[in-house]
């Protein structure tokens, strides 16, 4: 049993799909609970959107793999395709609402398009979806799958402000995968004292390796203003023998050293 | 004339009263009308929230950095204390409403209280007061001040889920303040190559002159995914030799270097 974010026609069903298409999934309203469910053995794993390309990190998501004891397993790419859904004319419209993500993606084109209306979010697009087939007066930004769903029309489709948009989602479970050959690790570190050059150290583990570093991210640490934790993904699987003596290096230098997980990297 | 984001009550308009406690204030729907009028030249300078302890970066003033000719001349920190405040009594309200920052930074206090609760965000907590003003069925997240200034009252204080809540604002203006001694400079930097170590070696130039980076963020360049700019702020003024020497070299490494401006350090 798979955890994703529900209802049906979201694009997390998309990603969980895309990683088995045999799965039998579960919904969740939004991403706080598809995380709790695997920490409630609810599901053998959850999926849940961790970044897009034109909008950045999913911060909850972020902010969960440092609360909790989760391990990334896997990761999938979706391509995002957002559409307009109504069951009413563009003049019947007087909200459009969509996940914040959706809306973000989409800013320009409803500037441009809807000047005054209101914009509400909510937790998925799909749900968005669902909740305007109730009202000719909403619209949604959501999937095309969605519209059938729900009974839409379609509007109009590729809405986004970019053409090319693609969220990459996690796969959160239980046991770390053999290594592949082409597998990344992600990693939560936490330089303690912020003092100058902390962080060229750590990633001077990574260089001197030349360990590929894919990604990184700072978060605040929730405590004081200005005080943050990094994620980083690298290039390379935790058995391989330089990734975890660097990894054992960096452990020695930091304040924090929080190993999420080695997973296949996506195509 | 100084733009910043409104209605009347909001954060932003504290900020900037910190910033200028005499100042004539215009106010504005959302941050992007914000810096807009900015560029239309309606206001002499804009006040902007950047980035929140509990939340992280507002990406929508990180993107419009990015994508404008803008200039940081300073930096303001508002301490955050949200409240509950509607027309209703508890049992009353149906529907949550504030800025997504503020809806995030209270999440687990709305997760604890109201389970079934609809949740809208809107372009700022001020305006969803004045909409709570409308309706005993709304309740607000935001200031103190905006219960008194729509009538409200307030129902619960500090409600964030972190006690110790602030808001570093920017403050986008024309003219790059004199060093003060006591400066930050920010830039956004490219890397083009992504190449193992490209981040460590501009760091490198940095941490070898003993420069104090105090943040460092990534934003995807909205081309294709895993594709980043880097927003760094380092201690230092432009017109400090050594910075500027630091600048020159990391601009003959990189794809892109864009000097967003040096401006007094917030106490």
């Amino acid at each position: 049993m798979i955890g994703t974010l529900g209802p049906k026609g979201s694009y997390s069903e998309k990603a969980a799909l895309q990683w088995n298409h045999k799965a039998d999934l579960r919904f969740y309203d939004d991403i706080f609970d598809t995380v709790d469910a695997l920490l409630r053995k609810e599901v053998e794993c959850s999926i849940v959107p961790i970044e897009n390309s034109l909008e950045g990190s999913i911060t909850l998501t972020l902010d969960l793999l440092l609360e909790h004891q989760l391990k990334i397993t896997g990761e999938v790419i979706v391509q995002i395709r957002h559409c307009l859904l109504s069951r009413g004319k563009p003049e019947d419209i007087k909200v459009i609402m969509s996940h914040p993500q959706g809306l973000s993606q989409c800013r320009k084109y409803i500037k441009n398009h809807f000047k005054e209306i209101e914009i509400r979010s909510s937790p998925s697009t799909s749900l968005s979806a669902k909740l305007a087939s109730e009202s000719k007066e909403i619209a949604a930004i959501a999937s095309a799958e969605s519209a059938k769903m729900y009974g839409l029309d379609i509007l109009n489709e590729n809405i986004q402000d970019v053409n090319e948009n693609f969220t990459r989602f996690i796969v959160i479970g239980k046991t770390t995968p053999s290594p592949t050959g082409n597998d990344k690790t992600s990693i939560i570190v936490y330089l303690e004292k912020n003092r100058p050059g902390a962080l060229y150290e750590i990633l001077g583990e990574f260089a001197g390796r030349n360990i590929d570093l894919t990604r990184i991210e700072s978060r605040p640490t929730k405590k004081i203003l200005g005080d943050y934790v990094f994620y980083i993904d690298i290039k390379g699987h935790i058995e391989d023998k330089i990734i975890k003596e660097t990894l054992t290096k960096i452990k020695g230098k930091v304040g924090m050293l929080k190993i999420l997980g080695s997973y296949p990297a996506a195509k």
